[in-house]
């Protein structure tokens, strides 16, 4: 069985749906973790090293929640990722930072758009696994270093800043065309988004919110 | 002021130690954060590289234990660390593993060599700090993953395990000579380790009990 919808005859559309988003979510944690590590590699300070480094453990603590509440559904979180391999590793692989500067602007955005997409989508999930949602959500707030770091950097150097903001503006932008990937191959997950948020143009407004979210955070960071 | 300990004339013999043990720790969890990141990526299973990433990220959990701490006793993490970063990376860069197995024989003895480290030392320390290094000691015990796997392996092909065993003696050895470098150049604690555990005689059996526990650990991997 893989949720509690599922009958005799397999798992429900739904039930599919759920492990799908899981499974995207958990190898999100799993390869930001991995990305976060190599960055905080760079750091030109221990410091900086140390912050990162925290905000890539952060990360598995949700990976577990997530393996644990996948476990409690009947499937092991390693099927659950596997179709998402590719398009996470593709993501990062196109976005990955080229400076210290672009790895705490990678961080505190995808931190943001995670918390963001999360939070929406975990209203449309049943009982314990929008629940689960909430809790990952709530630990976030390890991106306060990022946040100081950049905006120092861009105060003191406007030719900085340009190149930052136009790095977070092309992380959003292969951020939707990999969600968009996903989305197109995986039916049932297109399907759920759809009911979700309620039908195509709901999908829209919820790209917009994405998107002035987004806006709200290269603002904090001086990105704008 | 930099313990409880410290007059105003700075602080005492006792304090410097203990912050220098600090520091030792802090870093090693910081360094072991990110070569257990930088395994996880060769490992050839999701669930082997989510197993490592955990590992990693528990690191950081302890990390952030004592940079509290120290924080409580006037002093950043980054000064109590600074001593200790090149015998740390010395360390690592001499135990490079080649291969998956490596990776996993070096993240489990190296989580319990620091495991007994921390009870060997936890005894000698004043209030809190040692209270913080049973709570340190206290979230172990990821490690079940890397004994299931080399157990497994060894147990299938002898040169296997005859390799492994040999990586597993060499790994104490380069601990052990690591560490005397760093009780060479830190004369306070180097008299509050020999103060700590009775005499020089004390030093020998302490090590002596290292290396029984590593031992013990080697066998439960098979690699006897």
């Amino acid at each position: 069985m893989v949720t509690a919808h599922a009958g005799e005859a397999g798992p429900t559309a739904a039930g599919r749906a759920s492990v799908d988003l899981l499974g995207v979510l958990a190898y999100g944690e799993l390869s930001a973790f991995d990305r976060l590590a190599e960055d905080a590699r760079s750091a030109p300070t221990l410091s900086g090293r140390a912050a990162l480094s925290a905000m890539a453990a952060a990360e598995i603590g949700h990976f577990r929640l997530i393996e644990e509440h996948l476990g409690g559904l009947g499937v092991t979180v390693e099927d659950a990722m596997l179709p998402f391999v590719g398009t996470w590793n593709r993501y990062h692989a196109s976005t990955a930072p080229r400076s210290w500067l672009e790895s705490l602007v990678k961080a505190y955005l995808g931190d943001g758009l995670a918390a963001d997409f999360y939070r929406e989508v975990g209203g449309w999930l049943p009982g314990a696994t929008g629940e689960l949602v909430q809790r990952v959500l709530a630990d976030t707030g390890h991106s306060a270093f990022a946040e100081r770091e950049v905006h120092k950097a861009c105060e003191s150097n406007p030719q900085v800043r340009d190149r930052l903001a136009l790095w977070g503006r092309r992380l959003l932008g292969e951020a939707v065309t990999q969600a968009q990937h996903v989305v197109a191959e995986r039916d049932e997950l297109a399907e759920f988004i759809v009911s979700g948020s309620g039908d195509l143009s709901g999908i829209a407004t919820l790209l917009k919110r994405l998107q002035s979210n987004h806006g709200k955070r290269m603002a904090k960071l001086g990105l704008n």
